[in-house]
């Protein structure tokens, strides 16, 4: 079974939004065995929108749609639904009735005019409950193609994705069957990695797949195999994890295909029962902000300060002033300081520490731009080493922080 | 001026990586007025690939594409470009020795046979160079369209983009004109702003269209006009910007199209020389992290407290326990408590705190799912209100911080 996704949106075209509302879909159709084949975004013009449509609709089974359903004039999908399907709008009393009861229950503002017309559906159109917005979703088919039209706000298209769309998908179609399997490493690059398990690859059999999916230093692994016998692509794919594990040793911290870096480490901590604590310079409150966008951070993650300032090292972290001067700010040993620093304030099991230039111009210190320190406290003392990260802030602050998250993973799985 | 962006990578097509790269490519060819019609994304296989550029080859002009470039056996762009342009691969003697110079002087693996291979060019191909990876970017054109392949990893592409491809383009193509105004506002909802411009937005001209860009509190509104007269496009845009912002009033924060709420925040505080701490607990860190990111932010911001455990908020903030057993953790109290205590820890002008409930679970409190209270403290005293933000933990604390910068700002403004 092939799906295609069409965003619709100026604001995609021109860059101003990033669209991961395709993203979302596909990994939701993927967990069903909905093999994405295209990704289309197309302009707000009912002309762009037909021309879509009708591409889409001698390609694949089901065509999932998003955007255009907002109640403001530049929104023109259901009007080009209605020409594709060759239909008329009628207002539907169930939308009708939700979208009156959201105005009541969840909105200050009152119910105008242009909310009402998000009642008006084609008539062909199966709606679709959405639970948090008041464009409601619609199900329409042609031929053999299913095409889904859903609202752009992101939580809106999630929630009908998973609520109504996905199950009903599920009961309709008949599909094959994908298996992923994800490898996640740190601290060895990709051609590195690829050469060490050159043979391996080589010798993969042709219905299984593999990709490397680097960022930041971090790759991830990942084996795709399609066929029709689920329990058997299970038992390929195994083998050849159990393969090529010995082969990759401890540069592996994790199997799970969304494990974030942070997640293993949260794991691993509230298994433990140990506490973290975070002094960020140069992460600037991104290594806290990994950890607490984790629902249980509250399990381990104690606090955090963020002593952007060189004053706030000393009167917050006790971090010496000779310490500073002898070393420099961006220093191993003024990293160590800030780590032991914040694992006494707050008592905890471990603590991060960073600093660093992530530049563009050389603040507090002079160390060159990309210099990162990072320091590890454990229940025995402290780590600390020196990295050069390049010349790009955004990605010199990104690569701290995900170092930072593997050397403190290191540390934690030797207690 | 038209092109396409096609993005390869079953990564994509899965879900496991959001396609940010299309998004800044379109951000690029906007800005010298090339317009972007679709944005494709496609699998890692030949007949894919070939599909998608001959499609591609009799709609538009130019064609950008990412991905499939990298060292290792699943990129398979250059071998298709081959197929396309009935061409083979040569070794470039540039390109080759660039490799070996970047080896040398920023890799700390060992070059390897695959590395190598990434010297091989189509031979009708003009080479781009890549000053931050090994894979060079190629330039090919068939009859009128041009089609430009680069790397998929963003840093390598986005350096590729602005010192080779964009000054090619703009060397070697006639352009139209397109002027974009964005207005950006907070803390009213489309519906509410569309009714209150309703007529203006009815009288807009046929080549000059309004779209609204709703994120979590903010909605964005764009104007934009196509036309042969740039300057008198300018006048059109800037007559109807003097129009419509009467009648927004207050609302309007930002007037520039990539204008962050706090590049807004940092550059008034910048400019009145003040300075600013951030003690924060259901924001977790993202509150410094958004001011962080931006360069120069040592100019204002002193550092942050992230007291996610209560007992921190005691320790390090200052926030007496009675208070806390009074009104609860999650109060506007305990808001206006913690962000007069990091202002006086760190001695500045401003400070903002955040406590609430971000969920899935009740925490410390027993503030409902939702519940988050925002504090400003300002030179002459503290301001704090109490929200309710949905569900959903991660809306929740972006809009936390969204809903932090909007108080702030309102706070500066006054001062």
């Amino acid at each position: 079974m092939t799906a295609k996704i069409i965003t619709i949106g100026d604001e995609i075209l021109i860059g101003q939004i990033v669209d991961t509302n395709a993203t979302y879909m596909a990994q939701e159709l993927n967990k069903i065995g909905v093999s994405v084949i295209e990704m289309l975004s197309i302009k707000d013009q009912t002309s762009a929108i037909l021309t879509a449509l009708e591409m889409a609709q001698n390609q694949v089974d089901l065509v999932l749609i998003t955007g255009g359903l907002g109640p403001t004039k530049d929104d023109i999908t259901k009007a080009a639904l209605c020409t594709y399907f060759d239909d008329h709008l009628v207002e539907n009393t169930e939308v009708l009735a939700h979208i009156k009861m959201l105005f009541e229950k969840y909105i200050s503002t009152k119910m105008n005019a242009s909310n009402l017309t998000q009642a008006l559906l084609p008539s062909k159109a199966i709606p679709l409950k959405n639970n948090y917005g008041t464009a409601p979703g619609m199900w329409l088919k042609k031929e053999r193609t299913v095409f889904v039209s859903m609202p752009g706000v992101p939580f809106e298209m999630k929630s009908l994705m998973i609520e109504s769309v996905i199950p009903k998908i599920v009961s309709d179609f008949k599909r094959p069957h994908i298996i992923h399997q994800t490898i996640q490493t740190y601290g060895v690059g990709e051609s590195a990695i690829a050469e060490t398990i050159a043979d391996w690859e080589d010798a993969l059999p042709e219905h299984i797949k593999l990709a490397y999916l680097p960022s930041l230093g971090k790759v991830r692994l990942r084996l795709s195999a399609v066929g029709p016998d689920k329990d058997l692509l299970e038992k390929e794919v195994s083998d050849l994890v159990s393969e090529v594990l010995p082969m990759l040793g401890d540069i592996v911290y994790g199997m799970e295909t969304a494990d974030l870096l942070e997640e293993v480490v949260a794991k691993t901590l509230t298994l433990k029962k140990q506490t973290l604590a975070v002094a960020e310079s140069c992460t600037g409150g991104k290594v806290s902000a990994a950890f607490t966008a984790l629902p249980g951070a509250s399990a381990y993650f104690k606090g955090g300060v963020v002593a952007y300032e060189t004053l706030q090292k000393t009167n917050l972290l006790g971090v010496s002033e000779s310490l500073i001067n002898q070393y420099s700010v961006v220093s191993k040993e003024v990293a160590s300081a800030m780590a032991l620093g914040v694992q006494k304030l707050m008592n905890t099991d471990f603590a991060i520490a960073t600093t660093g230039n992530a530049g563009p111009s050389k603040g507090d210190s002079d160390a060159a731009v990309g210099t990162v320190c990072i320091a590890i406290a454990h229940p025995k003392g402290v780590h600390s080493e020196i990295f050069s990260m390049g010349n790009h802030r955004e990605r010199i602050v990104q690569k701290a922080v995900n170092k930072a998250l593997e050397l403190l993973q290191k540390e934690i799985i030797k207690f």
